[in-house]
């Protein structure tokens, strides 16, 4: 039987989703948990991967089990031997040809960022930027962003993909409660391409970047046309959506 | 020189404010920030402490040292030499009888909590409670905490103090993105006050207690009158008075 289940992390603890030797990793994690709880050795397929440090208020997983077992129980179950920075909060039987990665069709970032000074409340969750950084400018600039574009100014080096064209269909920025986010959803994502969306955002906010730049940064298509990312820790995957878009 | 700092902090990594031999501290980790930047061995007095697991918003700090150092220069020398989930928001040049705990008239705390499922994102940060918890419940019984009275009930055993009557001036509950907060102010706090208020308020909201057994417990100023305590990692110090009332 195929599980589909529905997870938070915090990924400061962590080396990023997928297993490595000798790291701790969110889908290695899973894998132990699940072992412990069934018995069973599985492998774990995520929506995607993300990168150490990063977080996930929703990720998608799934994987099979030969004896079937009560979803209702796999919450608990599983939470019982998962750390606290990783909480299942949905277990769901799944048809057999249910595939967490290449069945999704959409899928949302967060990130996060708030005006210095740095607050201990928010190390590890939210990037520090400037406190007279301009929220409207990164408002419009967050706009050129959207469309079917090639992102390939937007990708970091040494990845590897079909294609580095992926249409974004949100790329808002709001700051609400002290909190600055840029929420932006896409069919997909090429490495880092969040990261470094956030970073010519922040330029654009802090009047290092002219905001109409964007436009030339996506022409150029090559990742030496940003200079630096965005940390890893203001990052957080919100959604992914399955099926027909 | 007396200084007056201001700074946050989570508590999850410490075994709470005050120094103690082979445990990160607070009070610790400031002073040996302090010892880094200026060279200088300094005790560090804070509003109160704070106990493993709790954190602080806001909490009030004086050292003095024997030269002097510019203020704006003190916040960023100190955050150099700090962890992340410490950080220092604040620095003054403090007249020398301001005494960060002795002159502290009035504090705040809040204890958050939220609906069960649980949630990576606010692990070690805020009590998972019942789904089902009645909020309006535990807002009506907040109520009874108001005023000048004698909390004995809500002090853990083993702890010393002259008198057990503290002025309640806010008792509040309220629900708000997700987050059920309950702040309360006083003129003082017993020791885990806050979190055996915060377990009666609990019991309420889940319809183990009566909402008007609350004055009955305070009457029999007695710590066995109350069943459990709430966890330590839900509890924030978020604000200290100082000066006239």
């Amino acid at each position: 039987m195929r599980y589909r289940i529905e997870l938070d992390y915090i990924g400061t603890a962590y080396g990023g989703w997928q297993i490595q030797p000798n790291v701790r990793t969110v889908q290695g994690e899973l894998a132990s948990a699940i072992n412990r709880l069934t018995g069973e050795a599985v492998t774990v397929t995520g929506s995607g991967r993300t990168d150490a440090g990063v977080h996930a208020l929703k990720q998608t997983a799934h994987f099979d089990l030969e004896k079937s077992f009560d979803p209702y129980k796999l919450v608990g179950g599983l939470n019982h031997f998962l750390p606290g920075d990783i909480r299942v909060f949905g277990a769901f039987e799944a048809p057999p040809d249910f595939h967490a990665r290449f069945g999704c069709t959409g899928k949302t970032y967060v990130y996060a960022m708030y005006r210095k000074p740095e607050r201990a409340i928010l190390s590890d969750r939210a990037w520090a930027v400037a406190e007279d950084i301009d929220v409207a400018k990164m408002r419009a600039a967050a706009k050129s962003f959207v469309g079917e574009k090639d992102f390939a100014s937007f990708m970091a080096g040494g990845s590897d993909t079909r294609t580095t064209v992926r249409n974004v269909t949100q790329a808002e920025v709001e700051e609400k409660n002290g909190i600055i986010r840029f929420t932006v959803s896409a069919n997909g994502f090429l490495y880092n391409m969040v990261r470094i969306m956030t970073k010519v955002l922040e330029s654009v906010g802090v009047g290092a970047l002219a905001a109409d730049s964007i436009a030339e940064i996506i022409e150029r298509k090559d990742r030496a046309a940003v200079k630096g990312i965005a940390p890893a820790h203001g990052l957080y995957l919100v959604d992914q959506v399955y099926g027909e878009v």
